[in-house]
C-alpha cells in the first residue's frame, strides 16, 4: 500500500540511488557542514572559517580590479551573452594558451578548451599513494611504482599541493616524470594553485617535463585571481612527441569538451583583459599576505601542545597539521577535536578524515591575518583545556 | 615500434575512447559544422545563421538592462566572487523559488538548486516517442503507453518544443499528466522556453498538473532573458503528494548537486535583481518581434514549393518543415539539401538527420526580421533553381 497515493503503484525510485556512491569532496562537504552545525550560536565572537580555501570574503583577498572591469566590459559588451563555440571563446583561448606557454618551453597552440576538469576522470579507478610529510610531503616515488600496474594510465599531482601547502621543486617534479616514464603512464598535473606560493621554491609546472613524459595540465583562474566562484578553468597538454594524439587522449578530451558544462561565456570573454590587464602588484601582494598568514600559523601551532606541523606551507592555501591523540583527554579522534572545537572555540577546521588522514588536521591560511591569530589563539586555549594532566610517578 | 617514442611502451589510450557515444547534441554539432564549412567565403551576402538557436547576435535581442546592471553589481559588490555554498546562494534560489511558484498552485519552497540538469539524466536509456505535426505537434499519448514498460521511469516533454514551436495546451498537459499516472512514472518538463511563447496559446507549466503525477522541472535564464552563455538554469521539484521525496528521487538530486558544476557566482549572485527588476516590456517586446519572425518565416515558406510547415510556431525559437523530397532534383535528402543551401545562398540551416528527423529541417527564427526574411528568399531562390521541371504529358 502506497501511503501518498495509494491508488497509483509509482515504479521509479532506486532501491539503492546510482549516485549514493559519494566521492571524497561530498564526504568532506558533510563533515565540514557537521562541524559548522556544532558552533554554539550563542558565542559573541566571530566564527573563525579555517575549513575551506575561500580567500573571497575578506578585503585583503579582494580579486584584481583589473578582472572585475573586464567582467564587467564584458557584460556591457553584450558580445558575450550567447552560446559560446563548442570549442570556447576563441580570443579567452589564445590568451590562455599565450598565458601557460610564458612558463613552458613549448608554446601552446591555442583550440585548447577551456573546461572544467573533473569529469574528464570520471569513470576510472582511483589508487592512493603516499605523500610523505618528513620529505616536505613529497610523492612516494617508491609507492607510486609499488602500487602501479597494467591497467595504471596515469598518475596525478597536485602542485602546489592542496592539502599540505608543498611545492614541488625541479628536481622532484623531473623525477615524478622518469617515473612516469617507467610505467608508461601519463601526469595529470593539477595546477589550480600556479604561481601560489610564498616561500622560497618558485612555482614550476609539469610541462616544463613533457619531454620525458606526456602532462595533462589542470588549472583556472579561481585561486591566482581569488574568484572560485567565477568557475573557469582549463586544461592544456604537454605532448611535444605527440604521444597523447596517438594514443586518442587528445581525441577523446576533443569530444568530451562536447558535452561539457561551459564556463560562462561572460567570463570566458573577460579572459583576455584579466589575464593581461592584472598588475603584477596584485599577485605580490595577494603572495605577502599569504607569506605572512603562513608564517603566522606555523609560529603559532608551534606553541600549541598535541598538534604538530611538519612543514611550513609554501604554496596553496592550506597546511595539514597532525594531531597526537594521546596527548588530549575525551578526544577519541580527528572529527571529534573538529567538532568539539567549533562548539566551544567557534572555530571551524577540516578534519583529516574527510582526506583519509586520520588525525590530521587541514586548517586554511587564506584567512585575514588578524583573524587567523584570533582564531589559533582559540585552537591553543582549546588544547590547553583537553590536554591531558602529566602525571608524576614516583622514582621506584 | 613506438614510431613516437620508440623505448617506451606507453600503457594508456583505450582502443574505443570511452567517450565515443556521442551524444544527438554532438552529431548536430557536427552536422551544423560540417555545413558552416560549405559556405562559400567568396559570397559577399552576409551568412544567415538558421541553424543554431542564439539570439544574442542581434541588437533587437540584446538582454534586459536590469539582467547587465545586476551582474554588473554583482561583480561590483566582490561578495561573489568566492564559493557558492553547496546548496547555491541562497538569495538566488529564494529568488528562483518564488518566480516559478508565480505560475504554480503551489508555493516552492527554497533551498532547490540552480543546477544545469542535463547530467542528471546521465546513465539513463532513452526511448523515442513522437510528436504528431498534423495535431500540432502534440504527443503521441498511444506512442507512449505503446513504448513504456515496467521499466520506464519517466517521460520527458519540452514545452514550449524546440524543435517544433509547438506549445502544449493545458488540456493536453493534463492529458500527459494522467499518461504518466497510469503508466507509473514521472514526467520530466523540459520548460526552459518557459513564457517564452507568441502564439495564442499561453504557456502553462507543468507542475500545474503536479497532483495528477510528480513533475520534475528543467528551466533557466537562457532564453526568457536571452543569455544562454551565462550558464545559469535550475531545477524544480512540483510533488504536493511527496511521492518524489519518499521515492528518493529528491535525496538523489540532492546528492547530485554536491557533485555538479556550479552555475557562476557572479550570475547567481545577480539572479534576485534579473527576476526582480526586468521590465515587463522587455518580454512584451521580444515577444512582439518574436511573433513577427514567426509571421515572416511562415508566410515566406507558404510560397515555396518542396517546402511544408504544418505548423505555425507559437514558441521557443525554432519551426520543423518537412521537405519533399520528389520534387528536388539532385538533392538526395535534408543533408545535402543543407550543404548546397549553404554553399550556394550563405544560408545554414540545420538538418533534421540530427534530430533523427530525416528530411525535415529545424529553421531557426530567434533572427533580426530584415535578415531571416532575406534568408528565406535566398531559400527560395535555391529551391526553385533545384526543383524537377514539370513533365507535361500528352493526354492519351
Amino acid at each position: 500500500m502506497d501511503s501518498c497515493d495509494g491508488e497509483v503503484a509509482w515504479r521509479f525510485g532506486a532501491a539503492k540511488p546510482e549516485l549514493a556512491a559519494a566521492d571524497g569532496e561530498i564526504r568532506m562537504r558533510a563533515l565540514v557542514s557537521r562541524i559548522y552545525g556544532c558552533v554554539d550560536a550563542s558565542d559573541p565572537r566571530p566564527v573563525v572559517p579555517l575549513a575551506s580555501g575561500d580567500p573571497t570574503p575578506f578585503a585583503c583577498f579582494r580579486t584584481a580590479p583589473a578582472a572585475e572591469e573586464a567582467v564587467t566590459a564584458a557584460v556591457a559588451s553584450g558580445k558575450h551573452n550567447g552560446y559560446p563555440s563548442a570549442t570556447g571563446v576563441t580570443e579567452a583561448c589564445s590568451a590562455v594558451a599565450t598565458y601557460l606557454s610564458r612558463y613552458l618551453p613549448y608554446e601552446l597552440s591555442t583550440g585548447y578548451p577551456l573546461y572544467e576538469a573533473r569529469a574528464a576522470l570520471s569513470g576510472l579507478k582511483f589508487l592512493h599513494y603516499d605523500l610523505l610529510p618528513e620529505k616536505g610531503w613529497e610523492v612516494d616515488i617508491q609507492g607510486v611504482k609499488a602500487l602501479a600496474n597494467e591497467n595504471t594510465v596515469a598518475m596525478v599531482i597536485v602542485n602546489p599541493n592542496n592539502p599540505s601547502g608543498a611545492v614541488y621543486s625541479s628536481h622532484h617534479l623531473a623525477k615524478i616524470a622518469e617515473t612516469a616514464r617507467e610505467l608508461g603512464i601519463m601526469v595529470i598535473s593539477d595546477e589550480v594553485y600556479e604561481h601560489f606560493v610564498f616561500g622560497n621554491k618558485p612555482f614550476v609546472p609539469m610541462g616544463v617535463f613533457g619531454e620525458i613524459a606526456p602532462v595533462v595540465t589542470l588549472g583556472g583562474i579561481s585561486k591566482r585571481w581569488m574568484v572560485p566562484g567565477w568557475k573557469l578553468g582549463w586544461i592544456a597538454m604537454t605532448d611535444p612527441k605527440g604521444i597523447l594524439r596517438k594514443k586518442k587522449i587528445f581525441a577523446s578530451i576533443i569530444v568530451y569538451r562536447g558535452i561539457s558544462v561551459d564556463p560562462a561565456a561572460i567570463v570566458q570573454g573577460a579572459i583576455p583583459q584579466i589575464i593581461a590587464n592584472t598588475d603584477e602588484t596584485f599577485f605580490t601582494n595577494a603572495m605577502n599576505v599569504m607569506r605572512e598568514t603562513a608564517e603566522i600559523c606555523y609560529q603559532k601551532l608551534k606553541g600549541i601542545k598535541g598538534v604538530t606541523c611538519p612543514h611550513k606551507p609554501e604554496g596553496s592555501m592550506f597546511v595539514m597539521v597532525k594531531l597526537d591523540m594521546s596527548c588530549f583527554c575525551g578526544i577519541d579522534d580527528d572529527i571529534e577535536f573538529c567538532c568539539k572545537l567549533a562548539k566551544e572555540e567557534s572555530v571551524v577546521i577540516s578534519p583529516g578524515s574527510g582526506l583519509e588522514m586520520k588525525n590530521w588536521l587541514r586548517i586554511s591560511i587564506a584567512v585575514d591575518p588578524p583573524l587567523l591569530e584570533d582564531g589559533l589563539e582559540r585552537v591553543k586555549s582549546f588544547c590547553l583545556r583537553h590536554v591531558k594532566p602529566i602525571i608524576m610517578n614516583q622514582a621506584s
